[in-house]
C-alpha cells in the first residue's frame, strides 16, 4: 500500500478538502503513475453533489489524467517506467463480454469501473481518481500521450476530447460533410477541433452570439444563434450531423430541422431532454447518444491529436484552488477546461 | 367535373355529415377511381379534430383508399380502366428534389400533397380523402393491387401497412434478429405480421396482458407486459430493433433497455415523448422516426403482401356509421382497423 495524498467531497454539499488515503499493491498487472496533471470535468462536481444520486464518500473526483510510470507489474508489456500516460473515465472491466471484446469497455454487462466513485474491488469502498498524486491502474487502462503535445492540455482530452471524438468517428463525419457543434464548452470546443481537424465543414450553434469569434478560432467556419429562428430556418436541411454538448435540459426539436434525411444528432451530455417525435418523422431522423469511448479509441484519440496537434484550451490552476474553480465551471466562467498543477502539489 | 359523394367534417366539434362536391377534371396524367373500400385511420380524427392545428374545413377524410380505375389520362401508362388499384396518403409531389428523387416523396422539399387536408393546386381550398364515391390522382400515386388478397382487407395496407413496414425495412429487419413491437393497435398488429414475415422473433411489448393471446395468433412468439418490471429485465439488451406504435404522448425511457449496443428504437405516432439521454448514451443507441413510406417502397409492400397473403385484421362498417365507428377508434375498441364498404354507400 502507498499513502497517497489528494482532495475530496465528504458529502454532497460541503467543499472539499485534503483526504490522505492508500493505493493499493501492485499487482503483476498494475502500473503506478505518479499524476502530473488532472483535468476538471463537469462530472466530478455532478459526482460530488450526488446529481446522479449513487455518490458514496469519500470521492477523489479526476478523470483526466497525465503522469508518468513510477512502477509496473511483472506482466505488463505495454508501458515502462519513465513514460508519459494517461488515464481516462475507465479503470478496469471484464475484458470477456460482448461489449469489452468490441473495445466498447465503456459499455461493459459486468460495468465498467470508473475512475472514481465506483465500488473498488481491491481497496474497498469506492475507487479514487486523479485529484491526488498517484494512482495505481491496471495496464490495459493505461494510454500512452506523445511528448510532442503540452502535455498539461493533454489532461482534458482523456474525457472532454474522447467524449466528442469517438461519436464523430463512430458517424463518419469527414470530408464534405457540414457538422454542427451545438454548444461552446468544455466538450463542445473539442467537437469543433476534432470536426475540423477530420476535414468537415463546421458551424457553432449556440444561443451566446459573444462565443461566435472563439468558435471561428477553434475551427468554425459559421456560427448559428439557436435563438434566431431566421439563421435556423435559412440552415434547415443543410446538416449531415449534429453534435449535441449541451449538459443541461433543454429543448431538442429546434434543432432537428437542421439535419438532412435519414441524418443523427448525437447527445452526450446525461440530462433530460424534450422531443416531439415529429421531429424524427418526417425525414426520418436519428437521435442517438455516445459515451466516452473504448480503451481502443482513446489511444487512437491520443495519437489523432499528436498527428493534427490537437489539444484542449485550458486554464491551470492548484489543487488549493479547486473549491474556486468549481464555483467557475458551475457558472460556465472558464474557457474551456481547468487543469490542476499536480506537479506543484506534490512538490 | 364529376360529382362526388362524401362524408365531411365540416368544423373541430361536431359529427361528420354528408357532402357533395367536384373532383377535379381527368387531366392527361390522372386516374380516375370507383372507391370500393376505404380505412379508418387515427389520423382522419385528428385531421378533423384539427389536434395539429393546421385544419381547413370541409375535410373529406380518408387515405387508406381501394377502388377500380374507370378511367386514365392519355399520357397514364401503368394502369387501365378496371384494374385494382389503391391510394395512400399522399396525392402528388414535385417529382424533383432530391427526396423524390430518392423515392421518398413523403420528404419532398416542396411539401407532398397529401390525399386529405392539403392545399389543393387544382380545385382550391384542400384535398379530399377516400369517404367519399370516387378520386382523381396523378397516375404516379396510384398503387395496384393484387386480385388474390381479401380486397376489403387491403385498405389497411396504405397507411397503417406502409407505416410499420417502411421501418422494418429501412433498418434491414429479418432472420435471426428479435424484434419488438410495442402497441398492439392498427399500427402495431401490422407491424407484428410485417416483422414476422420477414423471419424475425417477434415479441410483442404491451400494458394489456389481455392482448397476449392476439398478439400470439398475429404472429408474436412471445409477449413482454410493459409495467412488469421483472419482465422488462429478464429482456434487457436482448433487442435488435423496437417499432414504438403508440399513439399517444408517453415515456420512451423504459424501453431502452431493452436494445442491444448501438440498436434502434423507431417511433410512427405523431406525439411528444419523455426522453433522458442517459437511455441512449449507455450503449450508443438510437431513437428514429419513420412516416409512411415512399410510392415505389408502397407498391413493393402491397406486392410482400400478395406474395405472403398478408393483410389487416378488420371490421367492415358503412360510412353512415362513421361517427359511431371514431367513438369506437378512440376508446380502442376495434381488432384491428375500421374498413368502410363504399360500394355499398354508392349503390
Amino acid at each position: 500500500m502507498s499513502n497517497t495524498k489528494g482532495y475530496a467531497a465528504f458529502n454532497a454539499t460541503d467543499e472539499l478538502k485534503p483526504f490522505d488515503f492508500d493505493r493499493r499493491e501492485l499487482g503483476p498487472h498494475d502500473v503506478k503513475i505518479e499524476i502530473d496533471y488532472c483535468g476538471v470535468c463537469h462530472s466530478d462536481i455532478h459526482t460530488a453533489h450526488n446529481d446522479w444520486g449513487m455518490s458514496e464518500y469519500p470521492i477523489v473526483p479526476g478523470h483526466e489524467i497525465v503522469g508518468h510510470v513510477t512502477e509496473t507489474g511483472s506482466e505488463v508489456t505495454n508501458v515502462a517506467s519513465g513514460d508519459l500516460v494517461a488515464v481516462g473515465c475507465m479503470v478496469d472491466s471484464c475484458r470477456e463480454c460482448e461489449s469489452c471484446k468490441n473495445d466498447l469497455e465503456q459499455f461493459c454487462h459486468k460495468g465498467m469501473v470508473m475512475t472514481y466513485g465506483s465500488p473498488d474491488p481491491v481497496m474497498g469502498g469506492v475507487t479514487h481518481g486523479g485529484y491526488s498524486t498517484q494512482i495505481v491502474v491496471n495496464g490495459y487502462f493505461v494510454l500512452k500521450v506523445s511528448e510532442k503535445l503540452d502535455t498539461k492540455a493533454v489532461a482534458p482530452l482523456l474525457c472532454a476530447g474522447i467524449t466528442t471524438y469517438s461519436p464523430l468517428r463512430h458517424w463518419k463525419v469527414g470530408k464534405g460533410q457540414k457538422v454542427g457543434v451545438i454548444g461552446l464548452g468544455g466538450l463542445g470546443h473539442m467537437g469543433v477541433k476534432f470536426a475540423a481537424a477530420l476535414g468537415a465543414e463546421v458551424v457553432m450553434i449556440t444561443t451566446s452570439p459573444e462565443k461566435g469569434n472563439d468558435a471561428r478560432r477553434l475551427g468554425a467556419s459559421d456560427v448559428i444563434i439557436s435563438k434566431d429562428e431566421e439563421q435556423m430556418t435559412a440552415h434547415a436541411g443543410t446538416f449531415d450531423f449534429l453534435l449535441n454538448t449541451i449538459p443541461v435540459g433543454h429543448d431538442v426539436n429546434p434543432y432537428m430541422p437542421l439535419l438532412k434525411n435519414d441524418k443523427t444528432m448525437v447527445l452526450v451530455g446525461a440530462t433530460p431532454v424534450d422531443l416531439h417525435s415529429m421531429g424524427l418523422i418526417f425525414g426520418r431522423k436519428n437521435i442517438a447518444g455516445s459515451l466516452i469511448g473504448g480503451i481502443k479509441e482513446t489511444q487512437e484519440m491520443l495519437d489523432f491529436c499528436a498527428e493534427h496537434n490537437i489539444v484542449s484550451d485550458i486554464e491551470m490552476i492548484e489543487l488549493e484552488e479547486i473549491n474556486t474553480a468549481w464555483e467557475r465551471v458551475m457558472n460556465s466562467d472558464v474557457k474551456y477546461r481547468f487543469v490542476i498543477d499536480m506537479k506543484k502539489f506534490r512538490s
